[in-house]
Parts: C-alpha cells; structure tokens; sequence
C-alpha cells in the first residue's frame, strides 16, 4: 500500500485539483454514484476531544474509505500540533484491501474551501464584483484564496468578532492584487458573494444585511446548534448543500427548518446544477445559499488525486503490507 | 507511526496474548473504563461486498481506535484473497494522531475465539469434561483451539450442517490428544460446554437438545435475522454478553426478546463476572449462554498487543507520518 504523509500534501495538490475532484464527487452524489456512510462522532471523554470516523462509496470515482480524526483542543498548546487532526484511509473497492494512507490536515482545509468555490462557480452571478468575508481565521483564507479563483472580484470587504483577525483575509487580497477593506454587518450589502466561515453559535449575518442577487456560502455550521446567519435569511434564498440529511440537521439550515421557515424538500443538492438537473440561479436578483456541511466523500475524492500525484511525482512511501 | 502487515501476525501474537488483551477489554467495557462506538455496516452495492467501521476508546488500556473492513464474498474465487478484510487502525489518545496500522485479518479470527475462550473460563462448571461445537468451518478451529485451554477438556464432539467439513474440528481435537466424535444434535446433551459459530438464519441447537449445567457460547449471530440457537433454549439460561445493546439487536438474544421471553435486563456483561460485580453461575445445575456479537474494542485490545510485540521483536516497520 502507498502512504502519502502530512507534510507532502502541500507539494502535491493544487487548488485546482482540489476543486475538480470536489465538483466530480458533488455530482457523483447527485446522480447516485457515490454516497457517504453514517457519520461516527464523539466526544471521548479525554483531552476534550472529538473523534470519529466520515466514510463513503464513490462508484463513479472508485474510492472507498474514510477519514479518521477530531479536533483535540489543546493539542497546540500542549504539544505544539494542530487541533484537527485527521488522516484518510483508502480501500479497493473490489477487494477490501487497504491501498493508502494520505495525511488529512490540509487536505480538509484545502476540500472545504474548494465546496464553496464550487458553489460560487455555480450559483453566483457572472458579473460579481465584491467579496465579503464572515470570519478571518485560519479556514477564511482558504475559502478566500479558492473562491477568488471563481470569478473577476475586485474588492474583498470583511467583518469578524474579533476585528483584530482580519489582517489574515487582508493578506490574501492584498496577494491577489485586490483592495480590502473591513466593514460592518450592514456593510455586507455591498457584497455580490458572501462567504461565512465561523463556529459561532448565534447568527452574525441578519436578513436585512444581504442584497438581492448575492450568493452566500455557509461553510462554519457542521454541528447541532451552531449557526452563523439568521433563519430568515436562509428561508428568503434558495437553499443548496452538499448533502440535505446534513444541512437539515446540522448544517445552517437546521434553525430555519426547525422553526418552519423552510421544507426539507426546498434544499436541493448543488450536485444537480453540477449534472445540470436542477437549474440553479434563474435571475440575476435571486438570492442563492450554499449550506456546506462537509462530508467524508469530498476527503476521500482530494486523498485520491494526492495519491496519484505522489505516484507521479515518485514520493508516495510503497509499504508491503 | 509503526505498520504490522498481516503476515506478521501469526508469529507475534499468542492464543494466551489474545484471551488476556480481550479479558481486560471487556473488564474495562463493564467498569465503565472502554466503550465502544456505534459500528457503521453498509452494502455499498459493490461486489456484494460488506464494509464498515468498528470504532472505541479504552482508557485503561490507553487505545484509540477502528476496525475497517469487512467481507468480499468473491474474494477467494476471484483475486485469490479471504474473504474477510480487515484493517486495525490506532491513534494516540492524547493528540489523535495515527500510531500504528495493524492487518486485522488473523486478529479477529484470533479475538473472536478469545471471547468464547474468556466465556468458559468464568462460566463453564470447573469440571468440565466434554466441549461440544456446532460448526465446523475456519473460525471453529479457532474458537475450539482456544476453548480447549480452559479446561481439562476428555473429549470433543461436533455437528455441522455440512458433516464433510467435521474434519476440521477432528483435527484441532487430535492435535490436541483428544478423542472427538460426530453426534446428531440431540447428542449434544452430553456436553459441558457448547460453542456454536455459524452463520445460520435458523436455529440448529434446541433447548431440549442441552443438558442442565450446560455454558454456551453463541459466536456466530452479528446480524439482525440470525439464529444459531432456539429462542427457548436462550430464555432458559442465565444470559451474559459482550455489549447488551449489540445483543438485543442483532446478537443471538435478539429473538428471545423480541419474542418476549427474555428482557433487556436479564442479560448481563461478561465483563462484569470478571469484576467480581455479577456472581456468574451460582450452581452446577445452572445453565449460562454467553453472547458474543464482536466489538471493536476486542481488536483493538489484540492489535495495541501485537504492536508491542513487533517492536520488541524489531519487526514493526517505521514510516514518518
């Protein structure tokens, strides 16, 4: 078997490879090709950490396995790591053999940023011009770098709790050439796409603080009872996720859902833009929303493309296992 | 991280190494000191393959950890490889990175015999003198090879649905200097010790087929819809198991239940017989049922073993992760 470590990935994968392979595994959940396994999460009652386990069967890109890992929250303070840690394990699909071991860290950084790059490709309007950022942590700047990608933007505007943060978005525009500039809530109705990536627990972005025509992805929300916009502003959109069990239970749809501004059958997968099933935007003042919630097929689908890059490159370790 | 390719396991890890790693896994589970996760199992409608994760935590025995793998039915035929695949894969508890990868294929061979084998030791009659098995496939030679250890064992009878694989048993008995006989299933009345390990959809063994004084265990039943014994024959024991909700759901005390004749609470942990918290059998005239569904946890008690062992031995192979 081929083992891929954590510290070649960076070398490996590009963010275009990412956004491929994330774009492919969208659409191969839609038409049936791929489906993700019960989700394993818990709190270990050690370290405070969470642990589990995110699989899934993807036919069309014949990969089989999961990611394994958590979030341990002290392990920078006290061991100078990272407090996710995950790593992602590939079977054969016609035998059950192991065939690689790829380091996850970055990976799931680089997967979730290429889902909402994915969802601006199809759901923003062409002519977007302004970015806006909720939240500028370490994530932000993967989700910013991806989705500049996307379209012509020529402004990136952001807000944060902590204000002191946003000096990290400001890099990643300033390095693309681009004016930033910090703003209020409010001020997000200057944005034509609007990327949201916090663990917050009670919204920051207000329906009244989005313009028509926006697109917003929802990237921060993967557990019960977080929330990053108000319920209202998902019920005035029309709502896509990667996969709708999650966004209706713990993705951001989850509030308006429950509060019954919104039917489980108003979300669509952006799988089915992806297959051209569903016709996604059909005006210029809609409001469309990307409820990313993450799911263990997107880790596998990146893994994948490491492993072949590692082959080609010839830095994959061969283990006879 | 440390690797342990499946054809190193034969010759690091012993029958006694295995019973004890699974003894103190199942103390732990019943002191409340190990758990284990939810196991996800699907169809993934390939290759009529199974595939899934068996996933736990055990604080006293410092492992963290899942099972992946499962069964690929034309596996033999087809590649050349069993049918069963497994994987161990475990991680540091205190930071969640990976520590070691073990081959799980002769471990959960090994760890399921280990359970039946613990079984005995804390519930058969201590003069136990003749063992009786139903099943005579691969796994029986395991599950007979270790129960044999137990006890001073004088004889081994054995049925089979299929009387031409018998040979198989015969062979772990005269290896082991014992006289063994084919007996019909009301035969089975002279055994002390009853292990039943097949994958039957029906009951085989009756509760008039036993005698009073009897320990069964019950090892082949991990399904819902599988059946080695009669519902009768389980609500007449003292019924002990690995994990109670495994075993109400889709182990061999499923069908008593659900048909009324046993509840949820008659049943208890063998873990705690081995604490000294359950009494066990009170009498030589008691008849006891183990029900082993198979955790997790087992293999990761038996695989955290083996890895020890390969580094001792020098044979574990190093890879930096």
């Amino acid at each position: 078997m081929l083992i891929v470590p954590e510290r070649e990935i960076a070398g490996l994968i590009t963010s275009k490879a990412a956004f491929e392979a994330v774009e492919d595994v969208f659409a191969a959940m839609s038409s049936g090709d791929a489906y993700n396994f019960p989700v394993v999460r818990e709190a270990i009652g050690h370290k405070d950490a969470l642990y589990g386990f995110k699989g899934g069967f993807d036919r069309a890109g014949f990969t089989l396995g999961l990611k394994a890992g958590g979030y341990w929250p002290n392990n920078l303070e006290k061991h100078g790591l990272i407090n996710h840690q995950s790593t992602v394990f590939l079977f054969d699909p016609d035998t059950g053999k192991p065939v690689a071991m790829i380091g996850g860290n970055l990976l799931t950084a680089l997967r979730t940023a290429a889902a909402s790059s994915v969802s601006i490709k199809y759901l923003a309007r062409a002519d977007a011009k302004v970015i806006g950022m909720i939240g500028a942590g370490h994530q932000a700047t993967f989700q910013l770098r991806a989705a500049l990608e996307q379209r012509a933007f020529e402004k990136v505007i952001g807000w944060n709790f902590h204000p002191e943060m946003l000096p990290n978005i400001e890099k990643v525009a300033t390095e693309a050439g681009l004016p930033f500039e910090p703003v209020d809530l409010p001020g997000m109705a200057e944005a034509d796409v609007i990327i949201s990536i916090t663990s917050a627990f009670s919204p920051s972005l207000m329906a009244d603080h989005v313009s028509d025509g926006t697109h917003i992805a929802c990237m921060g929300t993967d557990t019960k009872g977080k929330q990053e916009v108000e319920a209202a502003l998902v019920a005035r959109a029309k709502v896509y996720t990667d996969e709708v069990a999650q966004s209706v239970t713990i993705g951001e749809a989850q509030h308006a859902v429950t509060q019954g501004l919104l039917a489980e059958s108003d979300i669509a997968q952006l799988g089915e833009v992806i297959n051209g099933t569903d016709p996604g935007r059909t005006a210029d003042a809609e409001l469309t929303l990307f409820d990313g919630t993450g799911v263990g097929l997107q880790d596998l689908a990146v893994a994948a493309v490491v492993v072949d890059l590692a082959v080609k490159k010839g830095i994959a370790i061969e283990v006879d296992f």
